[in-house]
């Protein structure tokens, strides 16, 4: 068999990004064009080649770019390397038994066209493929999956009043009858909070000058469930206004957070005068739960429990301005890259 | 019968402290002669009355010092009135059915010579009569539950290292094979923890410029059970030093200890990346467990499996200079004040 090369169009890292610096267009990303890649995967390989459809911009990335003399618990960006990240992928070419060409897919992949996965273990296939594909890099996938974990694990909901942040937990929560109060950034988010998403209420934080005071009138009989990252004036200002044993679960980019706020936590001692678990996860380790999760959201998205709403731009080109975009709150939605419709 | 009244010695406090003040012997408490007390309750009355022959100083009293806006989970003390605390009491007269004169009991009473409790049902009996009774000020007591449930029930022991301050939970760690590290302010406390009640090693922490890189020395492969009060410096330096699936029983005064040292806790982002669990709890919310512990406890004391020092001064007069003492370290063991030996 000949094979058949093409070009592929990447997204590189071009510097390491300084820990308090969010980027800046043009400067931290660059658009290239790699060398061309052959369209099979090279003989005796157990290796997968994916086209890439849609790839997800997400708030760890920014970590990424930073470099880190101790490892975190995920590899830093190299400069001059391609930018990963998850996304949902097409099979062109397989020399691994339980992927065929054709089969769609998700997992890490490159920010680019297309991508020779050397360890496609590390891949989850789509089974509702009758759903927006790029739903794949988010409420179906990774961020679904925190969501449903970190409320039904980790969070232990009883039946009272619950805090949540982002767009899935906060219905999970309002499914089993929580009393769920958003924050967000922009008097649009909250209106999607409060209309499209069923929240019982949702405030602007960024029009709140006393969080905590602004907690304690929306939650007067304090919060049961907290649901966010780690860290700073917000964990400070959710703190007081906890229940007796309360809830937090953590998740996700804390030490992103709190790079940019280095003013540390000062109401920890509401954890032993409230009783509060505070317990931290990484959805990583509830990959086993993966497919069983897959059923029951894809069941509640199909009779409407569940919204979602995307905020996708299209092309490779657009990637780098979509992933600053996140961090300047201007995305609506689960932000997300569409590289290719097959 | 004619009533017989005693002259009744106590300390009261005569003036709150602000919040980082450490106290002044001879100026936030004073010891008076109060009005005589009858020697038997009034007719009719449930209460008990008692003569105090232990009393407890404990950190948290330091607290009570202090007049909070908004309630803690503790009244405060009050200026003119007498100060409260943990003690060891004999019972004189009863007007409940559950008490009797001659009866040795545990709880809240005054630091004076006589007490009348108006709620005996907060009062525990002591059944072990034969140890030390100043013991339930401390070992056998709240002091003894807090180590027991912190270690048992809310850090979840395995098997491995950990790191655990206090005479008691690195006792009850070591006996179910926990590899165990104190930590303590003097040379001569750090022999005591190695000696008496051997731990696997200790360190004085005010000879250790780098605290972080101290608990990397002594538990290279990390810390699995950390056991204090949350805040500051030390849970800083602890966080980073976690094992993955680690365990924070957060109990105690942290809201003292954070008053005087407002830095803030910078490090939290560890409990989501080494997924650590945080719980704050209150003993009081484990007195129904007392006497399953009292039980417990006194068969370890007995066979030898704890040991336990106290620092014991004679007489109310000597009480208000017991207490300041416990903040400037000066006590070896668990400290607390005879007022009388039955």
């Amino acid at each position: 068999m000949a094979l058949v090369a093409v070009s592929n169009k990447r997204v590189i890292l071009k510097r390491y990004l300084t820990a308090c610096e969010i980027g800046q267009l043009g400067d931290e990303m660059e658009v290239v064009t790699a060398e061309a890649v052959p369209l099979s995967v090279p003989a005796g390989s157990f290796a997968v080649l994916v086209k890439n459809l849609y790839i997800s911009c997400d708030p760890y990335l920014r970590n990424r770019m930073i470099r880190h003399e101790v490892p975190t618990y995920i590899s830093d960006f190299v400069p001059g390397e391609v930018v990963t990240s998850h996304g949902v992928m097409k099979v062109i070419s397989s020399g691994h038994l339980d992927f065929k060409a054709g089969d769609l897919v998700w997992g890490m992949t490159g920010w680019e066209e297309y991508t020779l996965i050397n360890n496609p273990e590390s891949l989850f296939k789509i089974n509702y493929p009758e759903f927006p594909l790029s739903n794949y890099t988010g409420v179906l996938e990774m961020h679904g999956l925190t969501a449903y974990v970190g409320f039904f694990e980790m969070s232990k909901p009883k039946k009272a009043a619950s805090g949540a942040v982002g767009q899935i937990v906060g219905q999970l929560a309002k499914i089993i009858g929580c009393y769920v109060v958003g924050s967000a950034g922009s008097d649009e988010k909250v209106s999607l909070l409060k209309t499209k998403f069923g929240f019982n209420d949702a405030f602007n934080y960024k029009k709140e000058p006393d969080l905590e005071a602004a907690l304690r009138r929306y939650f007067p009989e304090g919060i049961d469930i907290y649901f966010e990252n780690v860290g700073g004036e917000t964990l400070d200002a959710v703190l007081p206004n906890m229940r007796l044993g309360g809830r937090i679960a953590a998740c996700g980019m804390i030490s992103q957070y709190n790079l940019e706020r280095p003013e540390g936590v000062k109401n920890l001692f509401y954890i032993v005068t409230k009783r509060l678990r505070m317990e931290g996860f990484l959805v990583f380790d509830f990959y086993d739960r993966y497919y069983q999760f897959e059923d029951e959201m894809a069941r509640y998205l199909k009779e409407g429990k569940v919204a979602y709403v995307e905020d996708v731009v299209e092309g490779l080109d657009a990637a780098p301005a979509a992933l600053i975009k996140l961090f300047t709150g201007r995305n609506v939605g689960k932000q997300l890259v569409a590289i290719a419709r097959e």
